[in-house]
């Protein structure tokens, strides 16, 4: 094979520091995720295809992608099918699929709630960070193989549940940098209401859908959509004049308590997202506000979503929302959640923008040896071995290769320091370290190299 | 869907406890790579399916899992065509496939490094902690989603690198409690010495094929599989009686020596054992023996091999070589490579097995605060963040449930503490401090809940 290797359009590899980028960010939220008691799980990639189909809607199932089983279909056929198969197409050994590669973590989740629950304890809260693929028509920032970074309670109906995951959605983004996000809130019960007095009760699920993409098409675009889906005229319009309403949160509740009056479901909306609100702590409730125009297209909605947004960048970098019957659809009835789903690779790309990764998340080591020959690298390997034992990075340059090739490796990798040990410095027992950062050279014996070490990081 | 929701055979879903298990195995693994210097890097799950076939031999192709196309084969063949394939398989949308599923980490790397190669500096030294997917009937202890943690070193021949891969390897099981490890070594060279004095150079293959499965079917076994496979017998024999040496290092490293004498590449392994064994530090030394008989079936081995074994576990935990030209048939020649892959579910389980997980890795929180009502709980909320800002994992019950069945969450779930603030605990702006550990209570101040929480935890 003399063709340039390639990978499949839509995917990534990393290098290094893209994955330690990459790991600050699972590690940041997963610290996060902890302090709040919610606990990891991990699933399979594979799921059983009809785990995952129907799940989705139609646009989605198209794009889930299946695995071939290893079932030779020829053999299944018997000879006489097989004749007639090669008749229509010859060299080829047609498989059938019945699993798929996992295309969020939400239905998974919820098959493995209710598989495993007799072995969890509810109210259960979890997180999970593991890739889904999508098979997407990949664009800039859209993947068909990305992480998400889920955090979900699931078998409580308490809103101290919502006010909590706003809490960790605020501190795992303060602790990333971006604390300046805005956090979006609506209620699907809320906009239950607004469809019922406006006389669109029967067309809940057109209008949130069309009501989903505001942002792109804008209130007309909206309008236009909803009525050529049907909708009456009049209703989209008393609609569209509800959700557009903007104050600050109390009126927009008080508003919408006067329009909403005689609609139960509305009216429970309103009560969950005060007490929502009254559950944050200040430093949260300043970054959220409520926007009836949020929707979320995902029909399992049921109580509060949650949209998390930054001025810098153009889509959701977050969100979320309640609903109340996803193991339904396995077999366990009644069981609520709620949950947020952080989307990793946009939030990469945002602190990449705006250089918000912190500088010590090099791949570089700390210490390099240079190598002058098999005895010099002996006693460089050792030296090596106790900065490790003080947790220090050390490297020996494994070849006693040109000084100029090595040091030309000592600049590209970034090392703090550099240790040269030749013939003299091992009658010496004295290394002459270079620090990169100044130039400056001195010699340091052997047995204070670890400190000599401690003492210019520590100083940093 | 009523049926009762399942994974297909071969994968595993990770409750709680056992995720933070293997990730301690994973963070182990990371912080002694990142010690040695070694960057993480990550490839896409799905890779060309041509990057993947005829790398792993007939048998690994079998196993390689293929993603199905989007592509709807039916519009390629056109109406006439369809017409003649429903009549052999009706109902059927066949798809071809030109992407699979990663079958290992060697091959992504070598295609990797060679895709990349501008980006990198070598010698490039990376680890890679990810899933690989096999299709091969599922038994205990194999699986076919699993996790390799593999740590290579590329563009460098020296053999410092194959003795800094040992002192990883003994560090890595060190750290993990696995101090008594054995860890065997031989080289390919060797063994392509033997055969040539044993006239069996033009069968160096079959002869290591055959010798790899010396532990499975003993030395009979193997010396029949060599001469059904056509090996002249007597040849067969000189070879067995070599490689069924045993004594201590230095004497098989020089009985060996007189055997090869005049065969240049017998003799390049035996000086680059010896290299290898004398850059090592006596910790590690004393865990390593030469074994002849390890031969390890992967044809792209061309000098060291390693592999590490248990005497607690049938079979081997940790294994990998030298590689001459692995990124060859990618298009990029001449440059060598050192690595070995630790088997990281293997190693959960031998863990399990002997109890060496550490007792600190609960899936449980510090803190629970019951339950009373709103206005109590959003008292809680409060002491619950400061007690998180001092990182301690504090959690509050979601709903005013009954005490029993918070306090049975509470019991399942092993809290440290647990937290009861009434109306009299407000008024009194003290908690009542339950000591799961002791049973004891005691009211303490909300003001010096951190504090209390602190000297109870760090006294432990």
């Amino acid at each position: 094979m003399a063709n340039k290797p390639s990978i499949p359009k839509g995917t990534r590899d990393f290098l290094p520091e893209q994955s330690l980028k990459r790991q600050f960010i699972f590690d940041t939220a997963r610290s996060i995720f902890q302090l709040y008691g919610y606990q990891p799980i991990e699933t399979p990639a594979m799921e059983n295809l009809e785990t995952l189909t129907g799940k989705y809607g139609d646009e989605g199932d198209k794009l889930i992608y299946k695995i071939q089983s290893g079932k030779n279909l020829r053999e299944q056929l018997g000879e006489e099918k097989t004749v007639a198969l090669d008749a229509v197409y010859p060299d080829w050994l047609p498989q059938k699929s019945d699993r798929a590669l996992r295309y969020d973590l939400t239905v998974p989740f919820a098959r493995f709630v209710v598989q495993n629950q007799n072995e969890l304890s509810f109210p259960f809260k979890r997180f999970q960070i593991q890739p889904v693929w999508r098979g997407d028509r990949p664009q800039r920032g859209r993947y068909r193989e990305f992480y998400q970074c889920d955090v979900d309670v699931i078998g409580s109906n308490g809103l101290l549940n919502e006010a909590e995951l706003l809490c960790i959605v605020s501190e795992v983004f303060e602790n990333l940098g971006l604390g300046d996000i805005q956090i979006r809130l609506n209620n699907r019960k809320i906009l239950s209401g607004i469809a019922n007095v406006a006389g669109l009760g029967n067309y809940f699920s057109e209008m949130t859908v069309a009501i989903d993409k505001l942002d792109k098409i804008g209130v007309e675009g909206v309008k236009k959509e909803m009525i050529a889906r049907g909708l009456p005229a009049q209703g989209v319009k008393k609609a569209l004049d509800h959700i557009s309403r903007k104050a600050d949160s109390e009126t927009v509740l008080r508003m919408l308590s006067g329009s909403l009056i005689g609609d139960e479901e509305g009216q429970r909306g309103i009560d969950e997202m005060r007490k929502t609100l009254r559950a944050l702590p200040e430093v949260v409730r300043e970054k959220v506000e409520i926007d009836l125009t949020l929707a979320r297209g995902l029909n399992y909605y049921t109580g509060a979503i949650i949209e998390v947004g930054h001025e810098k960048f153009p889509s959701s970098i977050c969100g979320g929302g309640r609903y109340d019957d996803l193991t339904g659809i396995f077999g366990l009835k009644d069981v609520s959640g709620v949950g947020v789903s952080f989307g990793a690779d946009r939030i990469y790309d945002l602190m990449e923008d705006l250089d918000l990764f912190p500088k010590t998340l090099s791949a570089s080591s700390d210490v390099l040896f240079i190598n002058f020959g098999e005895k010099e690298s002996l006693a460089c390997m050792e030296l090596a071995m106790k900065l490790r034992s003080d947790k220090f990075s050390a490297e020996v340059y494994p070849d006693a290769a040109k000084m100029q090739k090595q040091m030309k490796y000592a600049n590209s990798r970034g090392f703090r320091f550099v240790i040269l040990i030749g013939s003299q410095e091992m009658d010496d027992k004295s290394a002459t370290v270079k620090d990169m950062n100044t130039g400056d050279q001195q010699s340091v014996r052997f047995d204070d190299l670890n400190k000599f070490v401690f003492d210019k990081l520590g100083a940093e």
